[in-house]
């Protein structure tokens, strides 16, 4: 009964003065990698090779927030208003994101999983495999996940993760199906769908080798900083308790800018 | 009665097509800034220093994981057991950073600014404050933050992170004050109770300008991927509904490596 | 635009000096109705009839608190001892309470209306129906939800609701299914797992007709308490950040009494 | 070490086929008590006195719902239009309930005892200690909780609260000086700011002699029902991500009605 209760993980060794992360000393890794090979580290169990990490920061950088209209930073808000103290507002905040509200990366990938496996099991095209997806789609009335935005026709940050993918090398299958599928829904609609920040991620999280559990890991944890911006800014800026209308909010921060000499170049090649 | 409920973001602002995060267009940001960069972006409304931004990618690597006995993990590994998404587990375990768990910063930071302080208002120097702040804890009957640990003798953590700060010339008052609180502390109570990870912290985010409010941010962020990797790891390795011993636990992960070709030299000076 | 974001709701409507529940004045239900019956009127709509009422009563004081060992105690107990607030704690706590823990309530409501509905289309027995039910779910390898403890060989809980439920006349097709459940378990198993606290809540639940997605709440509502009480125990009785070891604790509170002449007669038939 | 790990409960005893809740055994509380005199067990560890639970009872039932624009309604809302399981738009709700929004109990039973405590250490009379409260709250520029609300001039829970309280014997110290305090305020503001849901809760746990820490509980666990319903409603009659306008709802629940013969008296003297 006892043995049974022993258990074991593979994450964190913790010794006297001696921490180790999957095996490197914690200590050792600080000043040498950066938060993200660490976030990789932490789930995967190796650190990434320089351009899946490179990419993880633009994948990370371009989740960090909306606006003030989405869900999770409503309820975060609508929290702090209340007198939540910071843990709190953002724990709020992660339970509002789901299927409808960043799951959508999750449910893309199973998607692209999908096509892509009907192309290797068919000995199908990714095109035949794509046109295939999608009309079984538009028979069971299902949308497919990855693709349309509310606010954007054309989603800037779907645009720039595909194009970093391509000068990093990394752009593989699953990017190619991605677009197959959009170029199908085209033709079978003919409304022009383009794929969203949402699929633009999942498809490079395939290509990376991502699992589909830790998708929706990357968006929480990409969207955490904007919660945190959120929660101050209610508490700092409104009065407790007042009625949050999602739609009545206008942006009075910096004006326009450019990174100009601002630019820090992680990758000086991109 | 309209009017009055409009209300104004200085976070992100949102166009057809265009999304400016303080003012930058976050497609611009992506493949030029890490993460952490963009952390401090949403939070404080500016690019950081490029020291800043290595400091503060070491502070957030420090707090990535602490192995499996943290309240934190064992809360969001509980709701993992009985199949909570992994959403859910990561607020359970949020929910358990508090004042015991992680607030030490903020707490920390007050008593180091507090301290300052004293040594500006009293014209002491920052020995003598130090002095005074350990002697009245010791009256009242406080203990110190940021001072000593349950498994570390001397916090590798907080030695590396002093190290770092005094190479990238980020070093300032804070520092100096706490090490005297250490030395303090040290010369009344007969026993050496080194800085640890938190006080570190504590010291350089008040060097580099941080609000208090934000501290706890800090620690919250950089603690989610480990949330994250042991939530999965409960799914995947253990069998439902469990009894967790939070002691009884062995590590069995990679076995202890180092950097070697792997490292990658984000500043190649330290 | 505006004409789609306005929005009805059919639960509580407040005007000046008078709030209604469902359409009766909240202070004319004060004084009149329990708590239990205000419960069922917020999520139901209608006041429930006296046997309903009463077996509510019952299976929320069932529900109460089964001691220190399930997951959303501990979880809410971590919470606690990390310095969160009462509110925090209670939320991790619900947040532990999934699939395997509590949630075996509405899959064995799904059980029990799957063989009900078999025995309906089928033209079967209630006996033959609840034999075909337990050959698939062997065939298929499925566990049968609602069967079983633990810890207990005959559930007091159980035994009890089916007890009440019968004398107050409201025993069903559900019961009779969920009894004919157990015994096709035991003639295919050779083994007694007898009828456990979510089976029973589940088979009275369904003869209610209550809707699957409320099971839930009802194991939610009735938990509540028991994790106040188990949070504040925590805060007043334990130091903080103490490692729980979830199998080492024993009872000291009062000792075994009956209720005598504190009983409460609410309802004297039984 | 290991003994150091043992701890005690003092609220439910498991042994097989046996739970005993603060010394009763559950099966013999099942049918005998309410959910409310179960919750008072739990929290308290006694039984209630009759009158207790009838004042418990009409504490809670006035506390269920207050309509759709509460933040912590429209938290739970927000996190179930995502996608959010039950349970975790609950979470949701319950982490928005804080100091500005149900906590308004926990600080307005400060207020009474401590103006309680002040008319006997410094022999004043109840008047006195009113008018003193009062001008210090002034002076300091603080809103006395408890008193006024947003919707109701004169709040039907409070009055009935109060006149229940009357019926039953219960009133005492605690609710007298609230009267002082309501009438303190109206001389030296000239407005009437009576005393609402929150003060009378809090002056009617008083005299009931609730520890400070239990009174949010109480709120808490009387609002559950109330987040559950509005998170199903959510569900059920929206669409998914609508954005949610806290101010432009209308009733369209059962029209206004009477209990009649509906009435079920559980104290038939009131």
């Amino acid at each position: 009964m006892n043995q049974d209760r022993s258990w074991a993980t593979a994450i964190t060794e913790i010794k006297k003065n001696e921490i180790r992360l999957r095996g490197y000393r914690i200590d050792a890794l600080m000043g040498q990698i950066t938060f993200t090979q660490a976030i990789y580290l932490a789930m995967m169990g190796e650190l990434p090779a320089p351009e899946t990490a490179t990419l993880l920061d633009a994948i990370l950088v371009a989740s960090v927030d909306h606006g003030a209209s989405p869900p999770s930073v409503l309820a975060a808000r609508t929290a702090a208003g209340t007198g939540a103290p910071l843990n709190a507002a953002i724990a709020a905040g992660v339970l509002s994101i789901n299927r409808h509200h960043g799951g959508a990366i999750e449910n893309s990938m199973k998607l692209i999983k999908n096509a892509l496996e009907r192309a290797h099991d068919e000995s199908e095209t990714v095109t035949q495999a794509a046109t295939e997806t999608v009309k079984e789609a538009r028979r069971t009335g299902q949308r497919l996940p990855g693709f349309g935005h509310r606010v954007h026709r054309t989603d800037p940050r779907a645009r720039r993760l595909f194009e970093l993918a391509e000068k990093l090398g990394v752009a593989g299958k699953a990017v190619i199906v991605t677009r197959a599928l959009e170029s199908a829904l085209e033709q079978q609609t003919g409304r022009h769908l383009p794929i969203n920040v949402d699929g633009a991620i999942a498809a490079l999280l395939t290509d990376l080798g991502f699992p589909i559990p830790l998708s929706n890991a990357f968006f929480i944890i990409a969207r955490i900083p904007g919660l945190v911006a959120h929660a101050v800014e209610e508490t700092t800026r409104e009065r407790p308790m007042r009625r949050i209308d999602p739609t009545r909010h206008t942006y009075d921060g910096p004006p326009a800018r450019d990174l100009g000499k601002n630019a820090i170049d992680t990758d000086p090649d991109i």
